[in-house]
């Protein structure tokens, strides 16, 4: 498929090869990038675990794992092809011996396939291990003395507050550089979040407007309709701030208000969102009630692993602004929640109302403002709101939408998120994982949030599930006339 | 229906009743008014023409016509209501004494119905009558002493040169205001052709980039697959350049360029587009034939009324700049014809493509501009080209389209262009009517291409039937990289 670029040989480490994540997304992702044939004869996968797995056994658990998990019909010769490629290795992460019995079976491996010393170590761990395994692959030197390129892969959460993400950060940088850092934020990984970027830069149409001269507001909207789930233990510890403000929504956020530099490299790009992130202006403490609202869905305390007497907040309504001159004045108004009316993430760019011309007859005072919506999930696509003359009339304007609907394509097929992650990190693209200065300023503003939150828990209001959300969120956007959520 | 307004009382007097235009429309549009529910008791109809008719027989062929051209099926119940306002009335045009009854059926049918001495002449006739018939609507003071308005409907073709058309508009003017006449372009009627300025003026998205900085060109279009039929009498002596240019086609130039005025009023905006149309810049004769592609399609000749050795133009593509500082650069691509591939009439925006962010990694250079298209006839609507990125891939983009199309959505019903011209007329908005002015300026600039086409009949270059025109209608616009006709 064009554009579908073949990979570079590589030793892929995967530790954490019998988690969650390895087997829902890793492997079905591995399983596709084979199908794609972006796998060449020098690529391979070492799946570390403590489990005391034979190579057969794992690659047992993981066919069936692939077969649940792929969303089209397993292709039994194609896993055998892949398998070939996959080594499993039992390691302890603190166990200083299994690490120099993981660096001889990376010698050997990168002898028969010649993968050239390029490693991708990828934790799928819990974060707890990331300092100790990161300092053995210094000290036993699974990085292969620098011969070909070592990168890091690591999932979010990336630290609970700026202090310990900076910990954090200071233990993988003593071993990887930066550049050699690729943190991911599975929410850059959504075609249409990917995309953002393409359409406004590949259209005349957009980006001129796209400033505060013709710009309302905009909405960046992340809502789930299902609880905790599962997850309860994780997200009691975190809630909706930490799990999805802080990284995906003001990610979002970046990439709608970046500045778009003239070259689109990777590390242009980043270094201008870095910029939008650190123009965030701070939310005032005495302020704060009045631009933020915090719920949590009627039942929450019920789910497995929460407390009984939670005070996390599964939904937060934001009003940010941002101090950059392309912003100025232009609300960005964040919502995420979970336990609400429907799964759907988009962003909603609001214009402002046309001035000046505004009568012709008894043309009445133009009463919609034009809306880009880019659908994210479950739809993906591109919604835009304008208005006609309703037919017959003189002049009533009526609100109609233009609609692209990507997924709704046949031949639109959207790929994995964790099959271009794999793909972009093995290719050394890292326009769609985060620079640590994106999340440094991200802590550095969340961290008011999260603080004042942790000390006023009486502002955390009860919503009923399948609602949507406090009533006090939809009054933070309707304050202002012509403004309500999409 | 919201914004069908009611209309005023007033005496339409319909010079040429018996005629095609009559019956094929503006009987049919009376039916509909009568239908919206606009006709007060104070509106009445005296049809007028030289047939000797009783008004029975007017009204019974008045009623086939009705029920042949209406697409909906025929209510006897609103037909009986209509025909009670339908009064017919015998006259030569030529003959004084004749005016004198006229006069007289006017002065008693006001008594009656109190239109309060408003009058709407309509001239549904040959234009060489136009003279004399206004003659004696100001020495019968038909018009009943200004007790009340007067206005005048004269149907195009206004004059077949700059010259007379001046003495045509001398005749009228010297017994109508201009303000009082009211020259039918029945293609400023369409919806999509009066929907233009309202989506330019109702929506911040589209208005802040109508201009050189952001548009490449723009293509003005409007084909027909048929060949003259029955009309080749008239055609022949007329041409494309006669027939479509001068007006329809400049006129929704004039739509598409104009600059939108502060208060949207008739009288502001015709004065704009008078500036646009007068803003043409004349072709030179020394270039005429790099700018100016005409053609006729094979077996024209053949056509009923067309002379043998008919050198008249079926097809014209034009390419025209303005002199205006909103256009400056900015090629206007006009294409007109019979006997073409489809029957479709549409204004097409084409961006410029967009500059600077031109390479994220390995994307290609933006190979697809945006293009708003206008559809006019028969779909109506509007049609978004924009670039998204292909899913699956890193950086490559795809045009796709984003839809609205207007006549295929339930309850947007498109009302027939007479309806609209009678009604405005009656409530005296000019906006969809052309002022002298703008007659004026359309014939000054096509003067120079019908003198040249006159002096140059070999430049008519033969098309066969069904095609796209002439071949060199398509290098006209391809001579520049990236425009074609849409």
């Amino acid at each position: 498929m064009e554009g579908r670029l073949a990979l570079e040989g590589c030793l892929l480490i995967l530790f954490g090869a019998t988690g969650d994540l390895a087997f829902r997304k890793l492997l079905p992702a591995l399983y596709q990038l084979e199908k794609n044939k972006q796998l060449g004869s020098d690529f391979a996968v070492i799946a570390v675990s403590r489990k005391n797995y034979s190579t057969e056994e794992y690659l047992n658990r993981s066919r069936e794992a692939v077969k649940r998990h792929i969303e089209r019909e397993f292709d039994t010769a194609l896993w055998e092809q892949l398998k070939k490629r996959i080594h499993y290795q039992q390691l302890d992460f603190t166990k200083e011996r299994d690490y120099d019995a993981l660096n001889k079976t990376l010698k050997d491996l990168d002898e028969v396939i010649k993968a050239d010393g390029n490693r991708l170590f990828y934790l799928a761990t819990s974060p707890k291990y990331f300092e100790v395994i990161t300092g053995y692959i210094k000290s036993k030197d699974l990085y292969n003395e620098n011969r070909g390129w070592k990168r890091l892969m690591v999932e979010k959460p990336f630290g609970r507050d700026l202090s310990s993400a900076r910990e954090l950060n200071q233990a993988l940088t003593r071993v990887f550089n930066e550049e050699e850092i690729f943190r991911v934020d599975h929410y850059l990984m959504k075609e249409m979040v990917q995309n953002l970027i393409m359409i406004r830069a590949g259209n005349q149409i957009f980006e001129p407007t796209w400033n505060r001269e013709h710009i309302d507001h905009v909405q960046i909207i992340s809502m789930e309709s299902e609880g905790v789930g599962a997850r309860g233990e994780y997200y009691d510890q975190s809630g909706a701030l930490r799990d999805m403000v802080q990284n995906h929504m003001l990610q979002m956020l970046a990439l709608t208000a970046v500045e778009l530099p003239g070259n689109l490299t990777a590390d242009n790009l980043r270094e201008e969102k870095i910029k939008i992130l650190e123009s965030l202006i701070p939310l005032k403490k005495d302020s704060i009630r009045e631009q933020m609202v915090l719920g949590q869905y009627a039942g929450y305390r019920e789910e497995n692993g929460v407390q009984q007497d939670s005070s996390a907040e599964t939904f937060a309504a934001i009003r940010v602004f941002l101090n950059h001159p392309r912003w100025i004045g232009v609300p960005f108004y964040l919502k995420t929640g979970k336990g609400l009316t429907e799964k759907a993430a988009r962003i909603v760019i609001q214009y402002r109302l046309p001035i000046g011309s505004c009568c012709v007859g008894e043309m009445k005072a133009i009463e919609y403002p034009n809306r880009l919506t880019i659908n994210i999930q479950p739809r993906e696509g591109v919604v835009l709101s304008f208005n006609t003359k309703e037919p017959g009339t003189l002049n009533t304007l009526v609100p109609v939408n233009m609609d692209f609907c990507q997924n709704c394509l046949i031949g639109m097929n959207t790929p994995e998120a964790y099959e271009k992650l794999l793909s972009d990190a093995i290719n050394g693209d890292q326009t769609s994982f985060t620079h640590w200065k994106e999340v440094e300023a991200s802590w550095k503003w969340s961290d008011i949030l999260t603080d004042w939150t942790d000390k006023n828990p009486d502002t955390v209001r009860t919503y009923s599930k399948g609602s949507g959300g406090p009533q006090e969120a939809e009054d933070l956007i309707e304050r202002e006339p012509g403004r309500k959520w999409i």
